[in-house]
Order: C-alpha cells, then structure tokens, then sequence
C-alpha cells in the first residue's frame, strides 16, 4: 500500500540537533524565523501534502496525461490539488519575498520538498520547474522581466520550463539547432524542436514561460554560441494578463516508463517570440543556475521516493505473516511470524533506513550551506559555502538517486510478487525513481563533473571544505571510549578516499581518461564517506542524548542500531571501490569498439 | 531499438572450448548429436526466434493481456508465433523422445532458452510453464496420466501450469487452504482460490493443465500436508481430446510492472476434477521437482534479457553521436563522437559484457552436469552431478536474474531519456527483467536456500564439487607466464569464499540466524568466485586458441579483455561482501521490530 507519515521526528534531528537551525536565523533575512516555526511549517506541510498529494499519485499514475490537439490534460485530482498548493501559499515558500515569496531558508524548503516528492513525485516536477526556471530568471533576467513573471511564478499562477534538449543533443549541448533571430523591437524570434520538455504544456495554470537555448545568428560554433530567451506561451498583454498565443506549441506527449502524471512534450517552436535571459552567448551560465538548483532538486526526489518505499516495505514487512523467525517462532497464535522477523528482510529494510536517513542528514548539511550562499554577508564564508555545494551537488544528485531506485526495488522485493503488480504501488516507485538516475545530467555525467571540474577547481580548495571538517571530527572523536573503535574504522574509508583522490588528480592530469575511467566509482566512495560522516555525528549526538536522559530511547537507539549497520555493511564496499579505482583506465579502453 | 542477433559464436565457444560438447554425446541417450548437428540446431533457433518472437515482443508488451468474461486474450501475433513455434518442433526439443521430444541434451537446451527469452521473455512463460509441469507429470505421475498428457505437453498442443500461491500463502507454503477431497472413482475435487498463476488462462492451447497444491482432508498441518494434483481445464474424453468443461476458472488477471504479454491469473477452483500427482502429503517434492527447474529456467531469463539490453545499448553507444572523447576527437569530420568513446560508457557495456559471457559459460557447465544427472549409468557420476547442480540452482537463479536486472538498467542507462520512454523498448527490458528477481522463489529465498539447505547438506559434499576443480586449477596455473598474475588475484576472493563458508558453517549451526544475516552476500560472493573461475578458463582457452594461429584475433582477444575488466572491476567487490559478512548479524537484528 502506499502509505506515507512524514518523517518528522528525524527531520527535526537533522534540523536542530544534527545541525544547528539557530545558526541559520542568525543569517540575515531569516531573522523572523525560529526553531518552533521551523517545525510549526513541517508540520502544516505534512499534513497538506499526505491529504491532497498522496492519495492522487496512485490513480495519477494509472491514468497518466493525456494528449489531444496540442492539449494536455493532466490526471483526476491534479487541477484542484495544484490550486490548493498554490493557494495555501507551499508554491512560494522558499521563494525571495521581494516577489511575493516567504523565503524560507534552503534547510526547511529542501525537507518540504522531500515530502511533496514522497507524496507524489510527478506533482512535485510541475512547481519544481517553475522554481528551476525563476532562479535563473532572478540571476539574469533584466528588472522587466523579472518584475512581469517572477510574482507569478511565486503564487504558482503561471508555471516555467526547461527547454534544453533536442533530438540529437541532449548531453552534448554544444549540438544544438534551435535559433533566435533578433527583431529591431528587441525580442526575438526562437524557431526548432525541443524534446523531453517537462510541464511543456498542461491544464494547471492560465500561462506557461519556456526558458529555451537557443543560437543567434552571429553565435559561434557549440557551447559557447549558445544563449537563453523566455518564451511565454500566452504573451503577457498591456495589463500583464495573458495575451496573444505565442508561436509555441505541444505536437505530443512522451510515453514513459514512470512519472506518467508529468507531461513530458514535445515543444515546436514556429518563430515564437522570445525575450534574451542574461547576455547573447552566455546562456549556458544562466541555464547551469538553473542546472544545479535542479540537480540538488532531483537529489531530493531520489530520498523522498526512497523515504516513501521504506516506509511501504516496513508496513507490509510487519503485516504479512510467512514463516517462522529461524530463531523460533516469535507470535506462535499466529499462523506465522511477520516477515521483519527475517534477517534478510531486516537487511533490505535496514539498507533503505541507512540510506534515507544518512541522506537526509546530508541534504540538510548542503541545504544550511546553501543558505549561506544565498545570505551571509561575509564573502569569504559565501565563497567556501559555494564551492562546498557546487562540490556535493554531483555526488548527492547521482547517490540519492541511486539509493532511491535502489530502495525503491528493495521494497518490491519485500512485497515478492505483491510488490510486481500495481495495486499496492511499489512498483510504481521503481519506474518514478528511475528517471532521476538519468535526467537533469546523468549519474555518470554527474561523476565526471566531480572528477573533471570540482575536484580540480581552484587547486582543491572545493575539496578541503569537506576533507577539513571529517579531519577534525576523525582526530577528536578517534580515543573516544564510545565511538572510537566506529572512528577508526571510518578512518580507514576517509583514507581510501583520500588516496582515490590523489589518484585521480596525479593519473587524470596527465590523462583525463583516467580521471573518466575512476569516475563513477569515485562518487560512490565519496558519497559513502559522506554518509559515513553523516552517521558517525548521528551517533555521537544520540549518545549525548541517552547519557543526558532522554525519554525518546527508541529513537536514539534506532539511530545508533542504523548507524552500526551502515559501518558494517554498507561503508566496507569502499574498500572494493578503491580496489576498482587504481585498476585504472586500461581494462576499460582496450577493447575496440567493434568488437563491442 | 530492440534488436538482437543470437551470439552464436559465444554459444561455440562455451559449448565445444569452454566445455567439452564431444563428451556430452558421449552419454547414452544423446548419441544421434554430434557437435556440427548442435551449431545448426543454434543457427536454426536463432533465425527462427528472431523472426517470429523478437518483432511482436514491444507491440505484446504495449497490447498486454485482455480479460474479458473468463476469457484471456494474448497480444496480436501471439497464437501465430506460437501455433509455428510448435509446428516447428521447438516445443519438444529437450522432451523426452519416450513422450515425442527430441532428446536435446540441455547443454544445447539452455542456450536455446537463452534466445527465446532475449526475443520475447513473455512469450517464453507459455512452453516453460509447460516444460516445468511436463517434468513434474514425468516424475511423479501415473503411467495413465503420462501417457495422455506428456505428448500434448511435448507437441504444445496442451499447456502447463503451476498452481502454489494464494493470496495469503507464498513463500510459506505450509499455510495452503486449498482443498482436495477424494472420491469413489479415485479422483479428488479441489476447491480454493490461486493467485499469481502463469499461463493460468490464455488462447494458445485447446487445453491447459494445471498442477495444483492442495490439502487432502487428512493432512498434517504445514508443508507436511501438501499434495500435488492435476487438474486440466477440459477434462479428456475417452477419445483422448479435450471433453467437459472442469470446475476451474480465471476470475481476473494482474496489472504487472512487466510481462505484460504473459497472463497472470487469478484462477478459481470449485470443486474441480483432479488426479493426484505422486504420493498423498508428499506434494512438495513433486513441486520441488517443477521448482529447481524452474528456477534454472529464471536463471536463463535473466541472461537473455540482460543480452538482448547489451546489444540494444551496443548499437546505441555506436550510433549516438555525443560529446567528444577526453582523448581528443575520435571522429572528427562527424560533428560529436559516438558515446562508446567515453570511458564511462564502456564500464557500463563491459559490466553487461562480463556479466552474460560469464553468466552464459556458467549455465552451459551448470546444463552439461545437468545432462550427467539426466543421462550417466554410473550411479557416482549422478550422485556428484546432483551435488553439484542442486547448489549452483540458487546461485544461478539469484545471480544471473539480479545481472540481468542490472544490465537492462545499465541499457536505459545508456540510453539516457530515449532509454526512459516506451519506444527503443529498453524500458521494457527493466519491468520484465525485475519478476526474475521474485518468482520462483525470491532472490533472498534462493540465498537461504544456498546456506541453510545446499552448504550442510551431506555434511559439506556439494561444496566440494566446486571447490576442487577450483582449487585444481589455481594449483596447476599460479605460475602460468600469463595469466599467473590473475590465477593469484583470482585466489584471494576464492580465499575471502573459503572463509565465508567456514564462518557460516562454524556460526549458522549455533544460530541459524547468523546463517540467514550472511545469506545474500554469501551468494554473491560465491556467484562472483565462479563467474571468476569461468572467465579464468576462458583467459586461458583463448590464449591457447591465440598462441596456435587462430585468425579470430578480435573473439579471443575481446575475451582476455573482458576478463580483465571483470577481475580489474568486478571482482573486487568480493572484498566488501566478505567484510560485510563477518560482521555478523549483530547490527542486522539488534533493532526492535516497532521502531522501523
């Protein structure tokens, strides 16, 4: 069954007792907010979401969109729930206030979205994209702009697009064929076929605003001749009301393995009116604005579908009686034990807990640093928290949803043949999960700009802001008498890293199919250090907690039970990583390709 | 695209290099075959399944099965494959000549299976439902039911199933309601509802024969209490053919993750006229018969699938153009480099690679000890060959359907976006690859299976069966000029097995749970310590076919180069998994039920 109860309790645990919500009200800007309140707006979020999101995303899925006539229409429900979000102010939450948003900090914003993608991840893509679209409209756009479309798409009335990819260019934007042709008015006229357009076209809102790349007439070739234009589907009239239908149309809908509810268009554009996004060939910038807030965004889809899965897989896990506790029978009145008295169903739940929790931690780690890019007033504390993010923006987004498909076929196995057939729904978390694996930069894509631009970016220094801090709590936490013998044995994994980067920096210097070849196993070693990090303070706080006297032993416990799990099943794969790592490029190159 | 062309020249290499074909028609009964007469009956299958299965394969897939009043309706094409599947001899092909067959040995049965499910897995539930029951009826039947069902089954004019699941009883099959009641003429009425059941009701066959497990009215509770009975959907006249219509019906079918092409019904049963199958209460032997072949079956679909989604990524690795390589332009007048440049692709194709050329080598040594079992007169050469396929089965059933999951995620992988939605049909590849992984028997069911059942059985004897011819080969090739290096690291995972096994024997028999916490990784680590030994003696034939003038530099060399990715790669995981199960199960059942 799907079913979904926010995980609260540990969102408060990664908000104030992991990490320090009081530091983040200190930022300027959030200095109305408070702790309480922190947790008074998850709470209303839970609590919105599971009423009017998850009980659509099941029948959402059965249905999908439907396409007609260049016209989408989107499931049963969508219309009347999207209103409602919009109408309870969640649209706008995270939002800059000097457009009507409630700006909230990143910390709080990225744990509400973990709830909308638990609850319903195609809903979810429908304001995710209009955010994608306005941040990059707020870095580049001119006042005009920005003043005529940022206050809608705070309150969720007209919603945005990404207009990347093309037939034959998806990862190699460089290729791309899509043109502007400036007019002497100063807009533009964008001509081509845009493909896998997400929320392209639908029945949500009264306007939608293409962002699309396109070349001007004078662009050079590839990556460097590419620029960004709006291109709204109703051109705002006099009053700012939607106006003239623009030349912008759906010629049709993808049919897709999930995430049947997000309409995913075709997009022609037959010299539509556009309006230039930040300066003439530097679109690709605007467009990684854009990129990064989504990939952090995707990150969070992968946790929220796993955090989702467990949760199914643990309620039938304690439900279906069949067979016996190998320890001998554990509720001898019943006809068999419940299946969570199987050590192999502890281990899959316990994968999926470990992963869900470990990247909640880390996501709101990221998220409180981002809050300093977006607010501290101190450059040096702006730069080292933005190349810590631009640095573990890769590796969450290709981890969490990694972990999140995995979690999500983990609780179909817990389900067995149950878990294969639609009605209890966890197959459809298989095939939402799995688009995040691939769009928005594949995980593989997402390896090679950790190991091709972050690592090397400004000599290391991106990597220092995690290396530094893991030194410290390694050193002072290695003699301690609770969780020394855990320190050292993390020690050993921060080592392996630590070697894989020398590696990678010393071999892919002098050949960057090295660094290529190592890629994908680099960010897994690193991601599960991360996550390491994440579970050894985990454990140390619970500690703290019990010693002090806490009444919420099952809780803390559960915390520290999860964390020994993760030290001893799941953190000793880095060692095979590292194995795998300094094997280099050669197995990998040596077969021509047409022998493949 | 799905496309696929049999690998027949890898088939060769397994059959008559790998293995020795010359010595499986040296056993009696396989006489008439010679080595050339199996090549043609591979080119024969392999042109025949990729005419008839592989185009309606998306189209079945898209169309799905129709329920309608009872009545079952396969996808268009459906009966005409299959009506010419039959009239060619192919549904007979590894049956018993005394019932019609052909007699193939498995050895060249497997490989046969192998592409039928590449072209089209639905397709491929029909026969093998009917093969699983036709070797259940051969083993326990009458001589009376024998005769008059085993030549339908052989010819596919009649079909098969097997009904085990209802809806509260899976696994634990102990908790069976379904009923049989005897009566005077010696025939019983079964009454109870099933559920997952392939082939249950479908439009192919004039009749279908169910094979149930029910209760006799004086059964011992649990599994001790099951017996097998045969209950054909129209009863056979006294001429032979399908007469009156039997108390047995198809209330519905499943909405299914994948498979679609193949009905899996929920099939009532009213007090149906059935014939016992084997002894009273002894019913779960006669399914277990059914069941090891069965799951050897799985296995196989799991190496078909993952084949079919290597080739399908091949041929798109080769054809999108996207990116250049990090080495510098590869094709330069084309405006990007096809994809398989990029190192990151090739570790995603040569993990494919490794997997089924490894996986396929694996079954064809597991299928030709299979054939001593079927065919040997010397009684010890059928008891060490029995040894030895009963622990491989769930070795194989878990392994080669987890890689085949695998490698149809790394196909979309590749794919990226076109690999998400419907057309190439890549997606397809992961909904029917994830039921491989749960029916029957799950994947950690099997890894129970392997611990709990096959390592103690006859005091550790079956384990032998692998160990010596490893340890045989290490011994005589540690020092080999060229491939000691890798005979050497290929013992230190061959070690990490020998430990495990010894930690699990020596833990397990104090507490079963110990066994049950090492279970899945165990499997694992014995899978990749195989597929190990199998790419070492494929190293070492290919070197010799290399050292003696072999024009078929490319075949040989892309094997010694696929073997090294695996050991460089692949391999080392075994490292981790070792680690992971000394642990113990400590961290994996310390937490109480009711805080997950």
């Amino acid at each position: 069954m799907q079913t979904y109860s926010a995980p609260l309790r540990d969102m408060r645990f990664a908000l104030h007792e992991l990490f320090d919500s009081n530091k983040t009200i200190e930022l300027p800007g959030y200095e109305a907010f408070s702790p309480d309140l922190f947790d008074t707006i998850l709470e209303e979020a839970a609590k919105f979401f599971t009423d009017t999101l998850l009980p659509i995303n099941l029948s959402g899925d059965i249905e999908g969109c439907h396409y007609e006539n260049g016209v989408v229409r989107t499931p049963k429900g969508f219309k009347e729930a999207y209103d409602a979000f919009c109408a309870g102010g969640w649209h706008g939450l995270s939002s800059d206030p000097a457009y009507g948003g409630q700006g909230l900090p990143m910390t709080v914003g990225k744990l509400v979205e973990e709830m909308i993608c638990a609850c319903n991840l195609s809903f979810g893509m429908y304001p995710g994209l209009t955010h994608g679209a306005s941040i990059a409209l707020k870095s580049f756009g001119s006042e005009a702009l920005k003043d005529l479309y940022l206050p809608h798409f705070t309150d969720g009335s007209w919603s945005g697009t990404m207009c990347l990819t093309e037939p034959h260019c998806g990862t190699d934007l460089g290729l791309m064929r899509t043109k502007a042709v400036p007019q002497d008015d100063g807009t533009f006229l964008v001509t081509g076929n845009k493909i896998f357009i997400s929320a392209g076209e639908h029945d949500l809102t009264e306007n939608i605003i293409h962002l699309v790349l396109a070349r001007l007439p004078d662009a050079p070739p590839g990556i460097k001749g590419i620029s960004l234009f709006l291109v709204p589907k109703f051109i705002p009239d006099a009053n700012g009301r939607p106006g003239t239908r623009n030349g912008v149309s759906c010629s049709g809908i993808e049919h897709k393995l999930g995430i049947k509810a997000s309409a995913t268009c075709q997009i022609n554009l037959d010299e539509a009116t556009g309006w230039i996004v930040g300066e003439p060939h530097k679109g690709m910038r605007s467009m990684f604005a854009m990129m990064n807030e989504a990939r952090l965004g995707v990150a969070i889809q992968g946790l929220g579908v796993g955090e989702a899965a467990y949760q199914g897989a643990v309620a039938y896990a304690k439900e279906r009686l069949q067979g016996r506790s190998l320890s001998g029978p554990k509720y001898p009145e019943k006809p068999a034990d419940p299946i969570i008295v199987h050590p192999d169903v502890r281990r899959m739940l316990l994968t999926m807990r470990a992963y869900n929790e470990g990247c909640r931690a880390l996501g709101t780690w990221v998220a409180s640093i981002q809050d300093e890019v977006l607010r501290s007033i101190d450059p040096k504390v702006r730069e080292a928290a933005e190349d810590f993010v631009a640095m573990m923006t890769p590796i969450m987004k290709a981890m969490f949803t990694d972990f999140g498909f995995e979690s999500a076929n983990l609780a179909v196995q817990i389900y067995g043949g149950h878990g294969y057939i639609r009605e209890h729904g966890m197959e459809q978390y298989v095939r939402d999960a799995r688009i995040a694996q691939i769009y928005e930069g594949t995980n593989g894509i997402q390896a090679l700009d950790l190991v091709g631009r972050k690592l090397p970016a400004n000599m290391g220094r991106s990597l220092r802001r995690f290396f530094h801090p893991v030194q410290e709590f390694i050193d002072a936490n290695k003699d301690d008498a609770q969780i020394g013998e855990m320190v050292q044995g993390y020690a050993k994994a921060f080592g392996a890293l630590q070697l894989a980067t020398g590696h990678i920096a010393q071999k892919g210097m002098a050949d960057p199919e090295e660094a290529g070849a190592a890629a994908t196993e680099y960010l897994r070693l690193f991601g599960l250090v991360a996550l390491g990090f994440m579970w050894l303070r985990a454990t140390k706080v619970s500690l703290a907690a019990l010693a002090a006297g806490s009444q919420e032993t099952a809780f803390y416990e559960g915390k520290i039970a999860t964390a020994r799990f993760f030290f001893d099943r799941l953190l000793p794969q880095t060692g095979s990583l590292w194995f795998s790592i300094k094997s280099g490029k050669a197995s990998m190159m040596a077969l021509p390709a047409d022998v493949f």
